[in-house]
């Protein structure tokens, strides 16, 4: 079985080798041809440009947002060209409008467009142990599903329409972006009072806040280990800012958001937009007049 | 060994039953004597005043707030009469800026001080599982952590100065607010798009926030189960604003708090005074016109 | 000297009437026919299409948000049939980088592009006492100014950036915003001591705020006179949302209009959508329990 | 008529200069006598306590807050000894739970108790037309009014309540506050464009926002003068967190308030504290990477 894949950054890349283990024919596509051969080199065959990925039975694409894939997607001409039935799972978080888009424009083309966003660092894509939120055309899900399980430790199925896996996804990078934001603050708080955050952290990491989110970010927070950026800053205001606009579409506001959304603009503006999200709590020692660096 | 314990509510009396199990002789006081009947029935002794209970080597005081431990303990003269060398225990969450003083006062009155508020709800307290944060004049918290030991799951150390318990109690709560506050803006926003939140909460809890604080609120949420309180709405009020008044007091601003302040009052304001605090999430679905109930 | 005018809602049926009494020839387009008959009794010529009315020296466009331009003037082929040195004086409020667009575009067709938003609403217009921010192509700007002050009270040049115009009329809408937001806020405090808000209103009103802004919005507040609209709740939202996008292009946070978001958001969701922007103070008495209705 | 001043600070000895004026007999006492001293010079009595400055027929009270307050007029004993039916006009900005309070303690001794609020600088107090906002025991409103009107350009009467008075200071000083962090988040948006900000105030001031607060504010943003402070920065928090503190006993959310409380805090956190609250608006600017000086 051939399959496509398109963006091979620190997520794409984890996602295409372990295809490549797998067994499958893997045709790959990537705007910096650097990426690309060093693939090659594991097996993987050089895709000379985005509709040569698409021609496979499932093409997977990891692109940064919106308008990048609407460029290498669309205004390639790869979707028209693509043969009828092919299934193209989208593992970017992307707007729920621009999803709702690609899902209409695939069926208009006899094409099936699920939505496959990802929970998970490189590192955790590297190991095939993301966790997959899965939404679409039900045929395509179920081709899909036995592709993504080579690099899921779960996927988490979210019914036919395909835009519910990015609200969901969404919606759990905001609740990421206020833990971090939280976790900032109630760390500035204590360190008022000559209490390190890192005991403050222990506590809450040992009790009631026993999450892997919360000991992987309060561990970043403690050490101030802010680069190099798993997941950079700008990525996580474009996220909440998506999630905030899928919520002003169905009149739903969300306050929490919005405050953390000002707290990654004021963190890009003093000059962490190269950093990892994690950075975010610093803004709240910054604010305090205490920076952490 | 005499212990005195103050204050019978839904916390306290869990704390006292453990004391009581565990051999102690126990005499306690409660405002309303019924708490208190029912505790004698168990084998403490009833004392006929707060003084009479602060006759004893560690005196125990669970109570709601600031100015009830004020008339309870300092207006009703008890720690004028107690023996020099009593440690007194207050479990209270209670104002950074209270706690130093009930410090100080203590010092004078040759009587030690040890703040030990807890993380747990009643449930828990009964259990002897709860999460005591400890922290004052060292040989008081050497006589009490044996103590603590006897109803909880861990006693967690926090050095010398007595409110430095309280302002990390003031920031795992305000970290929970902020987190029930969270799931109710996130269950919103993808209930916006006929995704059940439950259906999120169950995603997040079983990947990157597998916490027992966000399988508890979540689960609460998702079943609209606000009835009985364990952890009444303005409690929460309360303790959010203590943490912002805790800030201010160090230029500590804590936007994510005052979100979540404004949140509770509105609660308050439409009716949910009586319910949990996990209540604040019903804001979020409320404010977009779709109530939860 | 011909003059096209494009859009005749309630704003630019005001200016096109003022052109009109100028005695310039005017030719007007408008989607729905109806308006544009009634302004051709009134001696002005019917345009076919957009392109006709830009068979002009200068155009007027007022409409209501950038995609509706995008369509009308660019969608329509307006723009390229039009002859080089026409001036196009967009009237609309839009955002800074469409209006940064459509600078581009008329550059490239040898079309000179001004910005020219307006301050006032419709009877401000009808009396052609508006305020009008103008900036752009030096050579448009001068021949435009003389027909801006036909219906203007005053012209305010803001230089040769057309978007320059746009940043200033997203501020002050956003200025205005926030203060009914304050006045909504101020008057439920008072309103919950059984101070009647239209007295804090008038203490305002004639002292420290006694500005025409806060004469007018308090009136309406005061009132409750939200309909009929003379600029609707959403495009309130819609102005703000572009002040918050425009902020974010240049890294700077806005959290007054964040919270002002949020308010415009639920307001809709309760159901104000079709109420004057003025209704936006009326959540604040609704999250205090105390609906003004 | 013998007047009694208990006060001098920049507001209070204004006050009492302007009823040396009118030749009544003024009683003054200050807690630093360098004060009184230069008061006595120009025909004041010194009074060797506060309860001496009570022995006269109507006594003015201008102090920062209420526990200075407290301490002066309760602590001191001179309400105590004061003479039945002497009236005391309290011009201070106080909490309302404070106002309610001193309201029942004179009652309690028979003395008539008017909260009468100021708005104005130190400069318009010295001039004489502060605006007074006036309530509480009628015939002591009635003995006051006459006396207030030496300094004030207009008494406005808010009723039998006291506190009345003081709510709808603190919502005016909300307002105020509420504005300067409009005018300096919407100059920083245009700031960033690369609009000075002054030819936006212009814009605002000459059109919708020709408002003295508006004028003096925006004159003071766009010059930095923040210095010498008129109204202190922590004096605004104060004001501000009095009013979020009235909304919450009437469960009145306040969330422009909130965000404007933080962004005093983070001010005071940056060194602003003896800056004049103007200063407030240079906050959007250093968040934004873009500080004012």
């Amino acid at each position: 079985m051939r399959v496509g894949v398109i963006g091979l950054g620190n997520m794409g890349e984890g996602v295409a080798r372990n295809l490549l283990k797998s067994g499958r024919e893997v045709v790959a596509w990537n705007r910096s041809p650097a990426a690309v051969d060093a693939l090659v080199e594991a097996g993987a065959l050089k895709a000379a440009d985005p509709a040569e990925a698409f021609r496979a039975e499932v093409v997977f694409s990891m692109l940064s947002q919106d308008d990048v894939i609407e460029e290498v997607v669309v205004g390639s001409g790869a979707l028209e060209k693509a043969a009828a039935g092919t299934t193209h799972v989208n593992l970017s978080t992307v707007s729920v409008a621009f999803a709702d888009r690609m899902e209409a424009l695939h069926q208009e083309r006899g094409l099936s467009y699920v939505a496959a966003p990802v929970l998970g660092r490189p590192d955790v894509a590297a190991a095939g142990q993301l966790n997959v939120l899965c939404a679409g055309e039900p045929s395509g899900v179920a081709k899909a599903t036995p592709l993504l399980e080579l690099f899921a430790k779960q996927v988490w199925p979210l019914g036919d329409r395909a835009s519910n896996a990015n609200v969901v996804k969404l919606a759990c990078n905001f609740a990421l972006a206020s833990m971090i934001e939280t976790l900032g603050e109630a760390g500035a708080l204590v360190d008022g009072y000559g209490v390190e955050p890192s005991r403050l952290y222990e506590i809450m990491t040992g009790t009631l806040f026993a999450a892997p989110a919360y000991k992987t970010y309060s561990g970043l927070i403690a050490e101030r280990k802010f680069s190099p950026a798993g997941f950079k800053l700008p990525l996580g205001l474009k996220d909440v800012r998506l999630a905030l606009a899928a919520g002003e579409a169905r009149q739903t506001p969300l306050p929490i958001a919005s405050v953390v959304r000002d707290a990654f603009i004021e963190a890009i503006a003093q000059g962490d937009q190269d950093k990892d999200w994690s950075a975010l709590a610093a803004g709240a020692f910054r604010r305090a007049g205490r920076p952490l660096d």
